[in-house]
C-alpha cells in the first residue's frame, strides 16, 4: 500500500481508503438506510465504527459532499441532501414538428394508463397519482363524517352550478397567494381538473380547431383533444422554463389557433415552471390576438421553493384566461372536486357544467371546504411539499446512480414527476412492457406527444416512494441495460 | 227544515246534514289532519262525536267514498284514499309541430331552475328533487363512514372507468327485475344520469344533427340538446302510454334522425309509462333504421304497481339501446352516482367518460354499492314507493279540489311528478313569478318544449309534501283564479 497526497491508503485495486468509506455510506443512502434529510453519523462516531482516522472520515465526507449526496449544516453535522443537483444533464428544449396534427393516443392510453390501475401490486412509478397515504384522506374522512352529521339530509341534495359557496370562498382566498384577486362568484366547482379543462375546450373550440400545447404534454390533455376532434399544435418547451414564447409567437403567426392549453407550474411530465414574467408575456401575447388561454395549475401548490409561483391568470386583463385546478394532486383525487375560473367565458362554462354533470358531489365539496377553512390544509400541504421534495430528490439520485450515464433527467422545482431521456436505442413502450412483467409500472414517452416525439423517454412518479422503489429502479436500470 | 228521501235534515242553506258531516271530514283531510292511508273515525264514534244518527254518518261516508276521498277496507273501516282517481280529465296526447327545431331554453332555465335553488324557504313544488328526508342519506352516511374506515386511504384514489366493480355487480343484478340480463362489464359508472345522457348524445350525434324526443320533455334534456348544438324533433306523447309510435314512425319517414331520447318509465313531466310491448315495438322500429335509442330510466324504480316495468333495453338485440339511470331520484342526488349501459357504443362512451371526468367519486360509489348489497336498499325503495304514491294522491286531490274545474291533470303510475293543464288564459311563466312572490316554487310549462307548446301547463312535484303544501296549493289556486 502507498500513501496519496491527501490522506490514508489505497487497497489492492488502487482505491483510497476514504473512497471505500464514502462508497459504503453511499450504499447505505441508496438502500434507504439513510434517507434524504436524515443525519448521518458524526465524524467521530464513524471513525470509531470503521477503525479509520478522523482525517479519512472527513475526506470521505468531503467526497460525498462533492458528489452531492450529503450536505453540511452549521454546527449540526452532515445530512443526506434532499434536493441535490442532478449529475445528469437536463433534456434539451423540445423540437416537435411545427404543423397542427390530429391526435390519436387512445390505443396506447388503453394499454398503459387504464391497464395499470388493474394491477394493485405493481411498484407504482407510472400514473401521476399523488400519495394518498400521507394523511389527507383520513383527516378528510373524519371531517366528512362530522359535516355529514351536521348537514343531515341536505348532503343528499343537488349542489347546482356554481357549487358549494364555502368552498368557492376558500378557493378565492387561497388564490391571493398565486397573484389572483378573485371573488367567490368567479369560481365554478367541477368534478375535477379534467372536467374543468374539457369544459373550457368545449367552450372555445369547435371540432377541427387547433389548440397550441406544450411538448411534451400530459396524455389526459391529448386524449381530450382526440375525443373532441381537435388538432394539436405542439410548441417547443424548455424542461425548466416551460413553453417557448418565441416558438409560440412564431406558431401563432403561421397557424390559426383557437386556444392555448398550458400547465404553467410544474408541467406534467417536465416539471417545468414558467417564470412569472414569462406568464405575463404569455398572457399579453395571447391577449393581443384574442386567443383564450386554458391554464392548468393542478400542481401549483406543490412547490419546493419558499414562495408559491403565480398563475398566468394573475396577469389577465381581458378575461381570456380560464384557470383550471383541483384538489386531486394536493389532497386526493377520489373526492372529485376541482374548479374553473372561466373569466369572460363564465356563461358558456356555466351551461356546459350544468349539462355535463348538473352538480358536483355535495359532501365532498363541503368536507374539503371545512378541511381548508379549519386551517388543516396549510400544514398538510407544507408537509407534503417537503415529502415530495425528498422523494423527487431520492428518485433523481437513484436514476443518476443506476441508469446509463448518457441519460438525461429533469430537475423539477415542484410536483412529483421526473422526465427521463433514455439512450436512443431504448423504445419506451417495449421497456414499459418488460417493466410491467417485472412488476413495475412506468409511463412511456409515447403518451406525451401526438406525433410520438418521445419514443425514448419515460416519466417516473416519485410520489409513492417506498422500500420497494430502489430495488425497482435497479431492476429498471438492468432492463434498460439489456 | 224538511226531510229528504234518504236521510236527515237540511239546514237553512239547503244542505243535508250528512253533507255537512262529509264536508267537515273533507276539510280535515284537506288540512292534513287525516292523511292519505290514515283510518278515519268509525261510524259509531263519529255518530257520538257529532250527535247525529248512525245513518247520517253512513250517508256522509258514502258521499266521501263517491267523491273518491275515502275507501272502505274489509272489516277495518274507512281510510283516506292513497291513489284516488282524478276527477279531472287527463291532458290530451300532445300535438307539437312536426319539424326539427333549434333549442333555446337557457334564459327561462336560468330564471326558473337555477333561481329556485337559491331560495331555501320556498314551498317546493318545482324542481324535480326527490325527498331526501326519507332516511336514505342518513343510512348512507352511516355506511359511508364505515366504508371509509375500512378502505382507508384508498378512498382518496381515482376509481377509473368503468368505475366501482361492486356497484356494477349490484346494478347488473337489479337489472333482472327490469327484464335485462347484464354483466357488470356492460356498465359504466357516471357522475349521474345527466352525465350518462350527455355522453350518449355526444357518442352518436354531431352538432346540427336531429334527436327525436317526447313532447313534453324534461328541460335538462332540452338544455343538453341546446348546448350540444342539436336539433329537437318533438314527437306527440300520450300522458299515460308515452311516446306515440305511429307519430314517431311518421317522423322517421320524413326526417333524418340521429338518435331518439325517451324516458320510458314515468316520463318527466307526464308520468307516462310505455307499456312493455310498446317498448319492444319502439326498439324494433329504431333497430330497423339503425337509430340509437337513448333510454332514461331514472324513475323506473319508483313504480306504484306491484311489478317494476321493464326497460326498452330488455328488448335490445342489436346493442343500439343506451340505457341511462342513476340513484338520484330513488336514493338522493347529492352523491352523484349514475350509470350507463351503452351497448355497442361502449368504446366511445368509455373514452368520453374518461375525458369528461376521468372517474366518479370513489366513496360515494362504494357506499352506495354496500347500501344496496347489504339489503338496505330494497326496504327503503319499497317504503318510498308507498310514500310517493300517497303524496301524489294527496297532491292530485288538492288540485282537483282547489283548481278551476276546466284544468286537466295526469295520473302517473310512478315517480312523483304531476303535469297540470291550466285554463288557456293562464301564462305559466307569469304564474310562476306570482307564485314565487308568494313563497311557492312551481315549474312553468315553458321549460318542457323547444317550441313553447305548454304555455298554460305547470309541473308540480309531490315528493316534498309537508304541512305547508295544502295552504300553498290554495294560494296557487287563488293566483290562478285572479
Amino acid at each position: 500500500m502507498s500513501t496519496d497526497p491527501y490522506n490514508g491508503r489505497m487497497d489492492a485495486a488502487g482505491t483510497h481508503k476514504y473512497e471505500q468509506v464514502a462508497s459504503e455510506i453511499a450504499r447505505l443512502i441508496d438502500s434507504g438506510t439513510f434517507r434524504p434529510g436524515d443525519a448521518i453519523p458524526s465524524v467521530r462516531e464513524l471513525s470509531r465504527q470503521h477503525g479509520v482516522s478522523i482525517a479519512t472520515v472527513v475526506q470521505a465526507y468531503y467526497l460525498l459532499e462533492a458528489q452531492g449526496l450529503i450536505e453540511a449544516r452549521d454546527r449540526s453535522g452532515f445530512y443526506v441532501r434532499t434536493a441535490r443537483p442532478s449529475a445528469l444533464p437536463e433534456p434539451d428544449i423540445s423540437a416537435p414538428r411545427s404543423d397542427p396534427t390530429g391526435v390519436s393516443v387512445r390505443d396506447v392510453v388503453a394499454e398503459v394508463s387504464l391497464a395499470d390501475t388493474r394491477h394493485p401490486n405493481l411498484v407504482q412509478l407510472g400514473a401521476a397519482h399523488p400519495n394518498t397515504s400521507l394523511g389527507a384522506p383520513t383527516a378528510l374522512t373524519r371531517i366528512q363524517a362530522s359535516v355529514a352529521r351536521r348537514m343531515g339530509h341536505r348532503i343528499g341534495m343537488y349542489d347546482y352550478v356554481p357549487g358549494c359557496e364555502p368552498l368557492r370562498v376558500q378557493i378565492a382566498q387561497r388564490a391571493l397567494s398565486s397573484g389572483c384577486r378573485l371573488s367567490p362568484d368567479d369560481v365554478i366547482i367541477t368534478t375535477g381538473c379534467t372536467e374543468s379543462i374539457n369544459l373550457c375546450l368545449r367552450a372555445v373550440c369547435r371540432p377541427g380547431d387547433t389548440v397550441a400545447i406544450e411538448s411534451p404534454t400530459g396524455f389526459d390533455a391529448l386524449l381530450s383533444l382526440d375525443v373532441l376532434g381537435l388538432q394539436a399544435l405542439e410548441i417547443p418547451t424548455h424542461p425548466r422554463d416551460g413553453i417557448s414564447l418565441d416558438a409560440l409567437r412564431f406558431a401563432l403567426d403561421h397557424h390559426r389557433v383557437s386556444a392555448c392549453l398550458v400547465v404553467t407550474n410544474y408541467n406534467n411530465p417536465l416539471g417545468s415552471c414558467m417564470p412569472d414574467d414569462h406568464k405575463r408575456d404569455l398572457v399579453d401575447l395571447l391577449a393581443a390576438r384574442d386567443i383564450p388561454l386554458i391554464e392548468n395549475d393542478i400542481f401549483g401548490e406543490i412547490h419546493f421553493q419558499d414562495r408559491r409561483p403565480n398563475v398566468a391568470k394573475a396577469y389577465d386583463r381581458k378575461g381570456l384566461v380560464m384557470l383550471c385546478s383541483s384538489f386531486s394532486k394536493s389532497l386526493c383525487p377520489g373526492f372529485r372536486v376541482g374548479w374553473v375560473v372561466p373569466g369572460r367565458f363564465m356563461p358558456a362554462i356555466r351551461w356546459l357544467k350544468y349539462t355535463t354533470s348538473l352538480a358536483s358531489p355535495t359532501l365532498s365539496e363541503y368536507a374539503i371546504a371545512e378541511f381548508v377553512a379549519s386551517g388543516s390544509y396549510d400544514p398538510y400541504i407544507r408537509r407534503i411539499r417537503r415529502t415530495y421534495e425528498r422523494y423527487v430528490g431520492a428518485l433523481s439520485d437513484a436514476v443518476r446512480r443506476f441508469f446509463p450515464p448518457e441519460c438525461r433527467l429533469t430537475r423539477p422545482g415542484g410536483g412529483f414527476l421526473l422526465w427521463v431521456q433514455l439512450p436512443e436505442r431504448i423504445d419506451s413502450l417495449d421497456l414499459y412492457r418488460r417493466a410491467l412483467s417485472a412488476g413495475i409500472a412506468i409511463t412511456p414517452g409515447y403518451l406525451f406527444s401526438p406525433t410520438n416525439q418521445y419514443r425514448n423517454f419515460i416519466r417516473l412518479n416519485a410520489a409513492n416512494w417506498s422500500d420497494e422503489t430502489l430495488p425497482a429502479l435497479r431492476t429498471l436500470a438492468a432492463l434498460i441495460g439489456q
